[in-house]
């Protein structure tokens, strides 16, 4: 078994998984780096700042510079220097959303790069391979996203497909020797029979783990939730859950509350490069007037040389100044904050207070603050 | 005394300079930091890879954030996490090369901010008291460049209110309690008995040290090696020299040999954006299709986490994904193998071996090659 749920505090779960490239403590946020890089960051920045898993994009790594490029080098590990675990996601949710042109066939889908316009066609066994040629701990099955608003009879028939692909990618992942950990991904849009409907048939097939894709493409946060806390209950206690894409901080307190234990989004790199800093007390928005002579540091209460070396007005100069520094500082930031939320989770957990710590984080946290 | 003159090896001189923050072993190369920050790296880099020094523009940091908010934040030194020496210009360079308008009046100059049309009126007591509320170790008097193929005429001309301004900047530094040391700056063309004028003149006003201004803009390599040949015999030998904006590889041992002790130059950093990368080998320019998978690292002789971890295939994948990661591996690369060379010219220097460490080391680099 490579999960293993050690203790529970209300819905919140802390447990361990284990991967080829070491057991990672749960809950856990995976920070993003796409094209098998973070924005600014190396990856022992990433271990320094308690970080256990990098998410790598199968779609681009594919594009650019191709997974036999990556497999030449030995794999994605070697090629950007990360002995941890790594999670791949299967390319399609960027089909989904990046690419101009995709026809959904019954076999796979035909998508257009966003690089070179060529045209490529992925199909749930290419993505599998892809993956493996990657090297990836945590592979993910090809899936198709509908968009928040899809109807309800679009998204009962592309379930039929999202379940079809995740059955014949678990069948490729079996011939193989790859000792990944492949997840299936529960789809359904917002209507929870569907979510239902498929948790079940993917339990039915078997995976190592089980992601909830297709949220938080811009429905209401209470939707969110609704759709989660009504999915985690078909969903086996004993695989670790992955709520993809999620979410702001209070997103991630909401979501373990739920059951969730697996997460990766792109806000505090995206936010870093706006000039938004996660703090104890809420988002700092750098270039706002009130920080020009503020030389309090970033965040006393996040470990990193950002956070305590850094005054906000040191990083709004930068900021203002389009200083290159200052994406790789505000992203060391940023990911410092999540991490240590994170951490504070797991702790919470253990000493079963989850619901006094959420109280806790969410008075002293006010995202409109400053 | 704050310099004392070590060894000699020809040319070559080995020594010692005492500032405010620390004892720096000449000869030096200085990293840039415009603004208060380098390119994608943080000071304990620079420390990290030998760096002893960083540079800052009083340009730049007197437009933003102003000299005032810099020693509210108690000195550059603090603003930017820097606890070594800081060696900052006086802005006349950048008033010649960045502003659209410029009026040379006797008392100072009028230029226009290149970030907001700003008009501001740059005198030399200014110049000088704008480095001192920065704190820097080691300041420079405001100087008027003239270009390359400026007229001897208009040089002449140029140099007489060079000597005045310098005088006036060192009545004013006098004054002050400030114990930053003050550089004059020989200017003259390439008028080789301007240069001497020149030489002779900061010399009779008496200078912590002497900078040779107004190379490296434009002209013919070898007549900057020339002049600085016919500069440095006039220049005191127990002050140190440094060559402003100065240079390539071969510049620089080319100029060391002629006796210069310090150098700063944008090479390093701007190479590093554009994708040409320093090696022992000669100069990487990383785009190019035979680096495609090259799996070797950037420089196994370089001690820096970039040449020795990354491959060249790595970053040319990072540069063509246009990854902020690259300008940080990459500046980090090109300053750790400017560092290198003269740690490397200082040990041969010591050992009485530059010359034949001159000759080694250009038969392996070729600035052409990759």
């Amino acid at each position: 078994m490579s999960f293993s749920l050690k203790k529970t505090s209300g819905g919140a779960r802390r447990g361990e998984l284990k991967t080829g490239h070491g057991t990672i403590q749960t809950p856990f946020f995976m920070t993003i780096g796409t094209a098998g890089a973070i924005k600014g960051l190396i990856p022992d920045d990433i271990a320094e700042l308690g970080g256990q898993v990098i998410l790598s994009n199968t779609y681009h790594l594919h594009l650019r510079p191709g997974e036999d490029t990556v497999a030449k080098a030995g794999g994605l590990h070697k090629f950007m220097n990360w002995d941890g675990p790594i999670l791949t996601d299967s390319g399609g949710y960027q089909v989904f959303s990046l690419s101009k042109i995709r026809k959904l066939k019954d076999d796979g889908v035909e998508f257009q790069s966003h690089i070179n316009g060529d045209k490529i066609f992925l199909t749930p066994e290419k993505a599998i391979d892809i993956q493996h040629k990657l090297g990836s701990d945590i592979i993910m099955v090809l899936d198709e996203c509908p968009a928040a608003d899809a109807k309800k009879a679009y998204v009962k028939n592309s379930l039929k497909l999202t379940t079809k692909w995740a059955k014949r990618c678990k069948e490729f992942h079996e011939k193989s020797k790859s000792k990944s950990l492949l997840f299936g991904i529960v789809q359904g849009g917002m209507h929870p029979e569907l979510r239902e409907e498929s948790a079940e048939e993917l339990k039915e097939i078997g995976f190592d783990g089980y992601a909830i894709g297709g949220l938080s493409v811009g429905e209401p946060n209470e939707v969110m939730y609704d759709i989660t806390e009504k999915t985690t209950p078909h969903l086996p206690e004993d695989k670790p859950r992955y709520l993809m894409g999620v979410g702001t901080p209070i997103d991630i307190l909401e979501s373990v509350e739920r059951g969730i234990d697996m997460f990766d989004c792109v806000l505090p790199t995206r936010n870093a490069r706006h000039g938004h800093l996660y703090t104890t007390n809420g988002i700092v928005r750098i270039k706002r007037e009130q920080y020009k002579e503020d030389f309090s540091p970033l965040d006393e209460d996040v470990q990193s040389y950002a956070s305590q070396k850094c005054t906000k007005a040191y990083m709004q100069h930068l900021f203002k100044a389009k200083e290159p520094l200052f994406l790789r500082l505000a992203t060391q930031h940023n990911v410092a904050f999540y991490l240590k939320l994170m951490a504070d989770i797991r702790s919470a957990i253990e000493e079963d207070r989850f619901n006094e710590f959420k109280k806790e984080f969410l008075e002293k946290f006010n995202e409109t603050a400053g």
